[in-house]
């Protein structure tokens, strides 16, 4: 599909919408839908058949994809907000793409590894066991499987599908998540949880929910759904996006979209498809998405990557958006830190929680996307000086960050004796911390061997929770250094009991509570101790363990902690998020059948038995960047200054 | 003094630093001075005649000036911190203007207004008795004193400064603290305090602290140092200036700088001065100075309004130098919010205190400097992008400010009933914000009459305190509305006992406590309960008090303040601030003869004299800019949008 420039304006071919997304049978059947669906379900766990259930899902699918089309005169976002939007219409030329939406079922084929060895069965009692055969098993038996273009041809998977019931289920539900604009997928629902009344805006497709599905239908070899989403959100980036009349920068990529159908111009009869992205400004508490941006570069490049297809990345109008997301995080601004300065809530805790500032998952999203970006760049005369920004931040950020986040026993220990209110270019504690704030569960909780990067660093203030999804990123893109990624995989090890206990994987640790709950949430009750994003598990983080697990050749842990997830995962509807310390409990308000645990299971599947494929996600340092580094460190002033420079001569 | 653009390099002809800044006279004899220096206040106390003072203080101050060029290779920003710098030298080619320095008493003259009536002879010994007579007397005398260039002679005020020995005392001690390069004054020492060995960086000056200092030297009809002071801060703006190899933008004014006599290059026995500023990479946190050049282009503007001298707001270099703080300010970021987002400490309270996201007094100072830039900004081909981007934003900040900070009774009761977790377009808690936030203090605390601005919004956080500064330049910006404007000193006056009581002004109501102060400054031990930031009480915003007064026509409230602090502050020595509830102490790490202390209260006094001069700190909104506000309000579609909307078509 051809996209025009981000600017262009396409005007849809209202003819184009076939029958099946006509508002008629959507509005007449989504009841039905979505009861026929959750007893599915109920069917599957009775042990059902797969042809019976396969049907269903089939048709539920269809139906949950012209449930995007229903006219929604009545919703809480229906036409009052329509009057609002400018409106970027489809370009709805295609007609047999459209209507090969409904009948793929020759595209229905699941990815099936051997993996269920390792996972079902029972075989795994003790989560301490750690099956380093089975994965190496494993490892062999799937060379050659993934990305071979020759995955989803139905007939013969149908039979392997049967074996691994809970990848299957996970397969059909990721796919049953599909959102289709004008007949092509171009992304996941967040969550499709028949049981749930209460929306709000899980209808939507989120960027960031959308990255684990996206990996995993690149590594099964289904690249167009990730190539329409690439695209289509790239339109949406230029969008014209207002608070009160504010715009922020361009270059911003929404939070999430939401396909509508909307009443053709002129004719109350017909139809038309159109994307509808929201930057923030109508989310709860008006929050940007700062990470959207950073993760859709990561996911070119993944998509480059993983497909051998560089012509999207190559196009001038991903480079154009390539570029003005890079402007927008390498803009000038007031701060002395090479770390990204965001609000409250701008990455996955989208609630306040306290990270405002320099939260470290915005950071080691930013440190991955500059060097994915620096890979994807096309030299040309205009951006070189684009260039020498980003290579200069890359340093900056992985000094800081590698120098002032790190913590383990020897640095707390430092920390712990600091001298404070040093005014000068050489004190030993640069940010003025009092030594006070060390929290007293920290000094039990560091173990021996081991350590972490900190939340988050600002004047004054150390935040010293762990925070999984950051680390994770930091092992990943190696933001964090060798010795340093061995030491978070090392803690995560040893702190077992408390980052995944039954489930897999703690958004951070430990959960606010108390008095300190009511200041720094400002007593939000969705964020209550030990739920939601204070301390809560989150499934989908399975993925990125797996990453790093991957990039650090340490696949046993990953193993470990999938085998955990799926004792449960499946017969708790793949919910959202757990509570309580140990996760025991699915999450208060978790959504179930929330498609990135899905996805992210998925992912950490696929990973585990193509440990190779994690490439497409990690980044290296490159000698380049290893030089300039080295030159740095030895050139800081801050390092070599003494007494004897003094006869040296300045010129300015 | 002509001066290169912003990247020239001077070099100083160190034959023409005088006798007087050499560095034997100055070592030998430092001690003495201070000591000396000391002897003079207890003199002072005592009732010496002004002539002894006066002799003695001209000596002291020659030697603080010789103070500044004291080679510094034993102190604590000595050599060590040469090495780092790049240094800035100056062009000391004009030796007549060198030797003048010592020998100035024919500018010595004091500014003498007959305000004395108001404030001394224990005239007003109850602080409730408004003296609207004395202040409508003191209107009619002083008009047309000021700003008539023929203030300053000499001999016949001679006489006239005895009468008013505080306001005497302070202008003697505000020339005490003027700091020369290369012969001419260009700032104002932060603190001159002779009994404090602990100095840290109060031997700096802080752009920040000298607002007053050159208001008051402007309203003297005194226009070098503050010409002087604006030229060469413009000239540190484009340091080179890292942290670790990371630069701030382009743009960024210093917090503070130093003049620092050091060798000359390959001649040990001759020196030059030189100007070494500090971003903030020095100092205690590493926090940027935002402010900095906020306040940098508000003391420009009134330099010009004051003086009549319009040729250096005009020149090319100054002209880039607006431009680039306004690059800086408005460049495109990732927030919602048309507010400035920075980190905690980054304005006057310069230490952390919660005040990060975005801060009201960043806010006020960002709308007031907007305003003052578009005044001044030269319309040429290139900066048209820049005035519109200006235009945009001083509309959506002043929307933003006026309807989602302000807070009154009404306001209050409509928050305490929130419905929360609204996902819409149409929220109208569209932060998010828990009623549980409000803090039991303010439910009582807020009077019948009046109202005030609150002090942070956040993504699902309102910080609730009272900060004076962000409202008292709310109300001298146009920042609030007429209404707000009155409520917010309705607001002071029904709370005098807490914001003003034995000193004026409160930082900020009420101080944090316990867990709070623990878990928000980070158990700082300067800023403890009703200390320092945290609820102390600062002479200095005398000034800022009275500006807002005299913008409002109710200069009764700014008379009945200085007389409150006429009552302590000199016996006190000019603290820099008080502690206790109701600023009963001087404060445990306050500095005595503080600059800004000293300069705020002058600066009130003249404004209570003349306040038709306080027209050189206020900004209106114009009629264009009105009117593009209520542009804005009627087409906002946030307000007017409905179901009948639907029928509109969209041309994007």
């Amino acid at each position: 599909m051809s996209m025009g420039t981000s600017e262009a304006v396409l005007h849809v071919l209202s003819g184009a919408v076939p029958r099946l997304f006509s508002s008629d049978l959507c509005s007449s059947n989504l009841d039905l839908v979505f009861s026929s669906k959750y007893h599915i379900k109920s069917v599957n766990k009775k042990g059902s058949s797969y042809m019976q259930r396969f049907k269903c899902l089939r048709l539920a699918r269809c139906q949950i994809g012209s449930y995007m089309c229903k006219p929604l005169g009545g919703g809480l976002y229906g036409n009052r907000a329509i009057g609002r939007l400018k409106l970027l219409r489809c370009k709805c030329e295609r007609a047999e793409s459209v209507s090969g939406v409904g009948m793929d079922e020759g595209n229905g084929a699941w990815f099936v590894d051997s993996a269920k060895k390792l996972n079902l069965n029972g075989s795994i009692n003790s989560p301490n066991i750690l099956e380093f055969e089975a994965v190496e098993q494993l490892k062999r038996e799937k060379e050659g499987l993934t990305s071979n273009g020759t995955v989803g041809t139905g007939t013969s998977t149908f039979h392997k599908a049967s074996v691994d019931s809970i990848e299957d289920e996970a397969w059909e539900l990721l796919r049953d998540s599909m959102v289709y604009y004008c007949g092509s997928p171009i992304g996941t629902i967040a969550a499709n949880d028949p049981t749930s009344s209460n929306v709000l805006n899980y209808d939507q497709v989120f960027i960031r929910d959308f990255i684990p599905s996206g990996i995993a239908f690149l590594l099964k070899g289904e690249y167009d759904i990730v190539r329409n989403f690439i695209l289509h959100t790239l339109q949406l980036q230029s969008w014209e996006k207002t608070m009160d009349c504010h715009s922020p920068g361009q270059g911003l990529m929404p939070a999430s979209f939401k396909v509508r159908t909307v009443p053709l111009d002129g004719d109350d009869s017909a139809t038309e498809e159109v994307l509808d992205p929201d930057f923030g400004e109508a989310a709860i508490g008006r929050v940007a998405p700062v990470d959207s941006g950073l993760w859709w570069i990561i996911l070119l490049r993944a998509y480059g990557k993983c497909s051998g297809d560089l012509s999207v990345q190559e196009r001038v109008d991903v480079q154009t958006g390539i570029k003005m997301i890079l402007r927008l995080c390498l803009a000038d601004g007031f701060d002395m830190f090479p770390t990204l300065l965001v609000t409250d809530g701008s990455c996955m805790i989208d609630r306040r929680m306290g990270i405002h500032g320099h939260p470290l998952e915005i950071q080691a999203l930013f440190y991955s996307a500059l060097l994915c970006a620096r890979e994807m760049l096309t030299p040309e005369d205009g951006s070189a000086d684009l260039i020498r920004a980003l290579n200069n931040r890359l340093v900056a950020l992985s000094f800081h960050i590698r120098e002032y986040y790190w913590i383990d026993m020897r640095k707390l220990n430092e920390i712990y004796r600091y001298k404070t209110e040093e005014y000068s270019y050489d004190a030993v504690n640069k940010f003025n911390i009092y030594p006070d704030q060390i929290s007293p569960w920290l000094v039990e909780w560091m173990p021996n061997k081991g350590g972490f990067l900190i939340g988050n660093l600002q004047p004054a203030h150390m935040d010293f929770r762990f925070f999984s999804l950051g680390n994770l990123w930091a092992v990943a893109s190696g933001l964090a250094t060798t010795d340093q990624s061995h030491a978070i995989l090392d803690l995560i090890e040893a702190k077992w009991a408390d980052l995944v206990a039954d489930m897999p994987f703690k958004i951070c640790y430990p959960a606010l509570e108390g008095r300190e709950w009511q200041i720094i949430t400002g007593s939000d009750p969705k964020n209550t101790p030990w739920s939601y994003h204070n301390g809560g598990s989150w499934p989908t983080l399975l993925w990125q363990l797996t990453v790093a697990c991957m990039k650090m050749n340490r696949p046993e842990i990953a193993a470990k902690a999938i085998s955990v997830a799926e004792k449960r995962i499946s017969r708790d509807k793949w919910p959202e998020y757990y509570d309580t310390k140990k996760a025991r409990f699915i999450g208060k308000q978790s959504h179930l059948f929330q498609t990135w645990s899905i996805a992210g299971y998925l992912v950490a599947k696929l990973l585990l038995a193509d440990p190779n494929a994690a490439k497409i996600l990690t980044t290296e340092e490159d000698s380049e960047l290893v030089n300039a580094f080295s030159c740095m460190i030895s050139a800081n002033p801050r390092r070599k200054r003494g007494p004897k420079s003094l006869k040296q001569t300045y010129i300015v």
